[in-house]
C-alpha cells in the first residue's frame, strides 16, 4: 500500500520510536513515574523529565513544568479551553477549526458560559488580523486558531495573530495539530499562551499523547484522580504538570515522543524541505489536470493537499485509490465541517492526500497516475 | 532489581504485548481505525473491535460497543461518574476508594451537583450491605466501591453489593483497576452497570490505555472532539462507544491490551492460583515476623500486601529495601487517603508489597529477609 494519510497519523513509525517504546515496556523502565520512589519508577520518570525539556525548548517555551502530557492533541485542546473559561466571556476562533475547538466550544455556549464568533476567511481565502478585529468585543479573552488547517494545508500567519491577542490582552490559543515536526513553531516569538500538539502525526509518536503547553496559565484540570502528590487533599492542587496528569502517565507512548522529538529535530531541515518540494510538485501537477478541483493554494506548501474529481464524491475516488490502485488516503469532512460549509463541500467531502518524510516522489507519481485515470 | 510494584504498574510486559505494540505502530497498522476508510485504517479498526469483543466476553457484557478504551482506569471513573450525574442526586460509597473515585465526587459536590456518603467498614473491617443500608436516601442513585483496595488487597463481595444496587434501583459502578486480571468479574452475573479496569495492571498492556464497560447507561461524554460519525454535528451525538472516544484512538496501547487480555486468559487459573498461593505465603511468614504491622486480612490472597515496620514510616522501609537489597515496593498514601485516615496510618503511610504473576518465590523469600534486617 502507498500511504498518504499522514495527516492523519504517520504510518511505520521511525525505528527509534518503536525502540523507546519497547524500552518503556521492559523490566529497567516499566513502573509508574512519579508514584514510586524506588530505582525502577525513578529512572522512568527522569525520562518523562527529558520529555518534558525537549518539548520546551523545541517549541520555544521556558519552563519544562509547563508541559502537560495528555492522551492527545484533543485532550489538550478540551484541557485549554473547559480549563481556562471565563464566564460570561467571549472567543474568537475561525471556520478552519477542527471539532477538537469547535465542539468545546459549542458545549460551553450550551451551557451558558461563553459565547463566540467564528471568523471566515476573507476574498482571498485567508483570515488576517482585519477578520479577527472586527469579531473583537469588550468581553472576549481567548483568541484560538489552527496553525495550518488539517483540511486544506492553509497556514495563518501566528506572528501576526500573536501580536495582535497581546495587544488586545487575549489568551492565545495554537492548534498545532498538523503544523508540530512539520513547521518551526516558537511560543515566545508568536506570543502563544497555549499551545496544543498532537504526538503520532508529524512528531512520529505511537498514537494515545498530545502535549499542552502553556505560560504559566492556572487552568482548571478537567480529569480528577491521583496526582502522586498531595493525596490527602480534597480539591486537586493547581500545581502544573501533576494536576492535569491525574493518573498512570502513558509512559511507553511519551518514550516513543521523545525518540520522535529527536529524530524530527535531528532531521529538521531535511523534514521542511522535502515537504515544501513535495508538495509544490504534486500541486503542480494536480493543477495540469483537467477533471481536479484543488482546494490547496499554491503557496500552502505544508504536506496536505485537498482535492476532488468533477462529478464524484471524495469518497468514491478514495475507495477507487484503495481499492484499485493500493493507495491510502482520507475522504469525507476530516472532523471540520465548517471548511466544507465555507467550501461548499459539505455533500461530496474532500479527498485529502498529505505527506510524511518517508513519502517517496514516485509514490506521488502513482497517485497523479491513478488520479488521471479516474 | 526484585520489582514488587505490580499493583502500580506490572514491569516487563510479556513478549505477547511488546510485539502486538509494535506491530500497531509498523506499515500494515499504522492508521487511523474509524476515520479514514482503507486497507490500513479498516485493518487496524477490526483489531480495535476485536479488542472490544475480547474484553466484553472476559468480562461478561453482551454488547461489545459498550466497550469503552480511555486514556487509563483514571479516565473511566470520570467519564462513569461524571458522564451519569443526577443533578440533587445522592452516591454512596466507600473508604476503600481511590482517588480517581473520591475527587470526581469531592468535585460534584463543591459545584452543588450532589451528595455522597461515604461507608465505613465494620468492626471486622469489612463493608457489608448492612453498611451500605444504613446510608441510603431517597435520593441515592449509584453504589461505587471498588473490587479489591489498592492499598489492602481487600475484596468486596460484588454479588451481594450488585443485589443490593438492583433492590434499590441504584447504577452500581465498580472500580475493577486493582482486580481485573486477577479475579473473575463477571457483569452479569454480579448485576454491575459499569465496570472500569486499567489496562496496564493485571492485564498486562502498555501504560496510557484502559476500559469502561456499561450495560447501555446513557453517559454524558467528558471529552469534545472528533468523532468520525456526524462530523457536521455540533453536540456529540450518544453512541457508544464513538461519542466517548473523541479524538486518535490509541491504537498500540489497545492492541497491547488485547494481547494482554489473551495472555491472562489462557493462563487465568495459574494466574489466580498462584497469586493465591505466593500471597498466603507471604502474609504467613510476615505473620511470625515481631516488628511488622500487617494490614491486610489472612484471607485477602489478591496479590496485595500492605504493612508497616514499627517505629518506622514506610518511606523510610521502602528506601532501605531499594536501596540497599534492590526491591521496589510503594509507600505512602497510594492515592487513597481515607483508607490511612481509618487505619491511622495518614502520616506514616504504609508499605505496600504487591505480586504479578511473573513473581518468583525467591524474590519474596528476599524481601522476608530484608525486612527481617530493618
Amino acid at each position: 500500500m502507498i500511504y498518504l494519510d499522514n495527516a492523519a497519523t504517520t504510518n511505520n513509525k521511525p525505528f527509534c520510536v518503536k525502540y523507546a517504546v519497547i524500552k518503556a515496556m521492559g523490566k529497567n523502565y516499566s513502573a509508574n513515574p512519579g508514584r514510586s520512589s524506588h530505582n525502577i519508577s525513578i529512572k522512568s520518570a527522569l525520562e518523562i523529565l527529558k520529555a518534558r525539556e525537549q518539548l520546551a525548548k523545541f517549541f520555544g517555551l521556558k519552563n519544562e513544568n509547563n508541559v502537560i502530557f495528555t492522551s492527545g492533541c484533543t485532550e489538550s485542546l478540551n484541557l485549554a479551553i473547559l480549563g481556562s473559561v471565563k464566564e460570561k466571556g467571549h472567543i474568537i476562533t475561525t471556520v478552519f477549526e477542527h471539532n477538537s475547538v469547535l465542539r468545546p466550544l459549542y458545549y460551553l455556549k450550551e451551557k451558558g458560559l461563553i459565547d463566540y464568533t467564528i471568523v471566515k476567511p476573507n476574498f482571498y481565502g485567508e483570515i488576517t488580523t482585519k477578520e479577527l478585529k472586527s469579531a473583537l468585543k469588550t468581553n472576549t479573552y481567548m483568541l484560538i486558531v489552527n496553525h495550518i488547517s488539517n483540511v486544506t494545508g492553509q497556514e495563518n500567519n501566528l506572528l501576526e495573530f500573536g501580536k495582535f491577542a497581546k495587544e488586545n490582552n487575549l489568551l492565545f490559543l495554537v492548534d498545532a495539530a498538523q503544523s508540530a515536526g512539520h513547521k518551526k513553531i516558537c511560543m515566545q516569538e508568536n506570543n502563544i499562551d497555549m499551545l496544543c500538539v498532537a504526538g503520532h502525526k508529524g512528531l512520529y509518536s505511537p498514537q494515545g499523547v498530545g502535549v499542552l503547553l502553556h505560560n504559566n496559565i492556572p487552568l482548571n484540570p478537567i480529569k480528577f484522580g491521583g496526582t502522586g502528590i498531595f493525596a490527602e487533599e480534597k480539591n486537586m492542587p493547581i500545581i502544573s504538570p501533576e494536576t492535569y496528569e491525574a493518573g498512570t502517565t502513558c509512559t511507553p507512548n511519551i518514550f516513543g515522543l521523545l525518540a520522535g522529538v529527536k529524530f524530527v529535530k535531528k532531521h529538521f531541515s531535511k523534514i521542511v524541505k522535502k515537504q515544501n518540494i513535495q508538495t509544490k510538485y504534486l500541486l503542480e501537477k494536480l493543477n495540469s489536470l483537467n477533471n481536479i478541483i484543488l482546494y490547496t493554494k499554491p503557496h500552502s506548501l505544508n504536506g496536505v493537499i485537498s482535492l476532488n474529481i468533477k462529478n464524484k464524491t471524495s469518497q468514491e475516488v478514495a475507495n477507487i485509490l484503495n481499492a484499485k490502485h493500493k493507495i491510502c488516503v482520507r475522504s469525507g469532512l476530516h472532523c471540520a465541517p465548517l471548511v466544507h460549509e465555507f467550501y461548499g463541500t459539505l455533500e461530496s467531502g474532500m479527498v485529502r492526500v498529505s505527506l510524511s518524510y518517508f513519502t517517496k516522489k514516485k509514490e506521488l507519481n502513482k497517485l497523479i497516475n491513478a488520479l488521471k485515470n479516474i
